[in-house]
């Protein structure tokens, strides 16, 4: 039996929802909201979908007991409206302060209802703020961990696979670091269609800075026209929890804890029952490394910055 | 290939459309919105979602020739905020005269478009907008139904199945007439795990005019939380797309042409490749034989009264 | 997660596996066989199937410790050919004599792994054979139920729904009684796109002794062309599986314990995380009625004749 | 819609059937096989899962005028089991001659039948009888591949992630040439978690010649189990059929046409509308290009051969 819970049930936690519910892949889901008549409604638009659905999926609202033996919890909280709004104006961090004050309020129920699954995170901001959740709950470094650059990276494949007119797909490869400004592309693990986009580039004089600029963007441009995104994250939260479900060992990029850096940030994972199983190490060019750092002391300043006002 | 077009793409129209691309079930989809940013936006969130499902949907946006060979139409247009803003106003025809406009702003579009498959309609006034869409268009009454009643008869499913604490999928039967407040539950038709609920009712003392009082208010509960109703219909709109692709010839509860009463009303039907392939006649007691004809009137004449206003 | 146990991996076993594997429904599967060889060959071409497929399914072979946490365990054991061949000659209980060695084979090693979740037995004489797993394991009767008459059910659907031309899901009604010859299907309660089909059959002459006897030939045309049956009867399987999984409360038809007539037989029942919820009391007509004490005493004898056998 | 065509089922055709039914994948799906017995017993078992799945597909049996507008077509035709007792004896070529004879009879029927969709072909020896196939029909090269190292590759990512206990899709790139004894796994292109598995081997002692022939005796290893093999090519089939039907433009390994050698062979290509779109040109190793040559001759010379003998 499949068991997820949901803390937050705004836009992408609604689409989660639906997700698991119209593909069948939860048995039972557990719905927790502040906004009770939020919570209540989507419980009911997605109970009255279930005549029309092959499968059913038992769906329960805000009760935290509920989550004792949930296999995996996403934490989809936060008025991400109100965030992207201020991340607009170029603050992603903005948000944090208002996040902090949901983990505070959630962590300690998280822990009180004896979940002991996996967490998967996707509030904003994404990495400093499952780093923040972890250490709130006592849960293990490997049970949290967040969509990060999975998204990001979804949408660098899509941007070069529009280049090149193929599948997304077919674009392997990593957006690393921080779900945020100080992302970026590590192009030397990147191909497309077998071939190594830097070579592809030098021949067909492409622009890479100009890709990993339109990827970076991609977020803005879905958000400029529906004030929102939620399908491609949404899809990303529910890969990854299925890959800890079927105990899949899959290679995934995630927000995940390094130890190497001290703080969670944008890296490929083996993912697994466990969570994260393994923190993978690829071979990145000394440019990429140095980004790289840079992008997790980026996350970890902010990190410690904001822990000690949470502290106060 | 199974080619989609969606036109408007609203919460309805999204959730449609991501039903399409999550399942796997449109090869290629056309989504057309007067407002570009929001359809570029949908497309762009679809698009970044590819990377991480196992199928693959080519997405267009806003081009009305490329309806010239698509399979299926959905119709879901109009500022259904707007609209239900007014429905909670307690007047559902309100849209009428918003959706009049939207209609003979896309109807000439499509027909010149060569489109020559089947149009889904969840616009409101579902059943007068759809009988009027189809005028417009002169596609044929076959070609051209709506989601009707078949969401009110799942929210039915929904509520009696609560009631029996069974699957939504154990309740048989429908709710006929207007997708709006003239329709009624045909208790004669409905089966709970086999058994009729009238007599059920009569051994446990089941108020059924209270059960269909909280059917007939499920959209309003989902409404008052969300704000918008969308998971539920687009499930709906896509089962019933499904049936045609496949040429399935199932029996399912939608808005079509009555001869009858000489109006689009929700009555069951066989869905087909063409369409509404046949209308079925179930034997109803009078008194909701009289509640069909009443709510068929209902819409009739309000159907009457706008088209007159239409032509001025 | 979900867990499912396999043990006989012939023909049906097999489509059951690689249904659960196709469809992403199990995230581990247990396969135990007596034929080595063929336990190891089919994890093998399951195996080699998910590099191809979205989902990840762990799958492990004969170890029946493994089942101690399964949450659905399927027996499908058998040499289906050869009691398919003596079935051929007219003696479906020929093969209880050589299930009964099974059933004594694995109910003490089902037993002994500390197995707690439900079954769901599609072995051959069905509702007898079931009936002495359970009480040979010591299972509860809630816990161990077979596929019985949904299988012949479906098939009483197909051929009504070819006389209709319409989908076999607008047939309802039940075949029921014994997964063999004393079956019979229920007129009384088939509808056909809503409509009783006695009614219909009087009014277009309709010979429903000549459907029935089709939907009970169905097995055999099957079986005469390709020598086993498999993609139906595995299909219900896994179906009632899902609903257990869920605690769906789905009304499906099954061979379940009848306490009126004291033996496992095909009946409508209530199928949830126990397995079998409750059983459905339908309104049968009193032919109906006879025809089913006489199917479910036919079964009685027969299991009663064996499990004397079985004691010496 | 999604017209689909299967010429021959048996163990592989028929698996390809089922798939395409119980994920909805085809709306219309016509069988055709010289065994009129086996077809109307696949139809009906497939049939008769109907009743229990969401979808519905039309299954027609045995007409090649249905293929006119069909946009698939397998050829999984020839006495599999025949074929496979040969090869057990070391002789993949022996089937040649048969499934010649099956070419010359269906060839000019598919021809006849005015289709001019993509035909996929699971037939073997796979490369030779394509190319054979192609030109008898006188279907382009780019409407006509066959699964050929498809399925090698898979077993090859199956057998590597074995050995670093992760998911088989961590494992990227391809087994090339002949589907059968001169294939190679080309270890240039294969990555295993994103680090090139040639430097793993050398970090870690592997053998990379056992994994490779491991991966190449994958299928013997099911065979000897079962007698035959089906999940794993099937799913492969149905993988490349669906990336056809939407265009995908993916990149998979599969036998076509290669200018270079003038032969079908195994490598990689772009999969879209038209069938091949683009074959792929990776950087081998010398050493690999050699053995590619050494594959695609020697599949080049026994088509020769056969060709002429199909001339007598």
């Amino acid at each position: 039996m499949r068991k997820y819970g949901i803390i937050g049930i705004g836009h992408v936690g609604a689409a989660v929802a639906y997700t698991l519910v119209t593909k069948g892949i939860a048995d039972e889901l557990v719905i927790i909201d502040k906004n009770e008549g939020l919570a209540r409604a989507e419980q009911l638009d997605l109970q009255d979908m279930q005549g029309r659905v092959d499968t059913r999926t038992i769906i329960k609202i805000n009760d935290y007991n509920e989550l004792a033996d949930a296999d995996i919890l996403f934490i989809t909280a936060g008025k991400i409206t109100a965030y992207q709004e201020k991340q607009a104006q170029g603050n992603r961090w903005a948000e944090f302060e208002y996040t902090k004050d949901i983990v505070q309020d959630i962590a300690p129920k998280v822990k009180a209802s004896g979940f002991h699954g996996v967490v998967i995170d996707t509030m904003n901001p994404c990495d400093a703020i499952t780093h923040y959740f972890q250490e709130s709950t006592g849960l293990s470094r490997e049970q949290v961990f967040a969509t990060g650059t999975f998204l990001d990276t979804a949408r660098m494949q899509k941007v070069v696979s529009d280049k090149f007119n193929c599948d997304p797909k077919n674009v392997s490869g990593y957006v690393y670091g921080e779900h945020g400004e100080s992302q970026f592309t590590a192009w030397s693990t990147v191909q497309v269609n077998g071939l190594a986009i830097t070579k592809l580039a030098e021949q067909q004089n492409l622009n890479l800075v100009e890709l990993e600029e339109a990827a970076r963007r991609g977020g803005w441009e879905v958000y400029s026209g529906k004030h929102y995104t939620n399908w491609a994250i949404a899809t990303c939260a529910v890969k990854l929890s299925q890959a800890v479900l079927s105990d899949a060992h899959a290679a995934y990029i995630c927000s995940c804890y390094s130890e190497k850096y001290g703080t969670y940030v944008g890296q490929p994972a083996i993912i697994g029952k466990r969570g994260v199983e393994e923190v993978l190490t690829l071979p990145l060019t000394e440019a990429e490394e140095a980004k790289f750092k840079h992008s997790a002391d980026t996350i970890k300043e902010k990190f410690q910055t904001f822990s000690k006002e949470a502290q106060k």
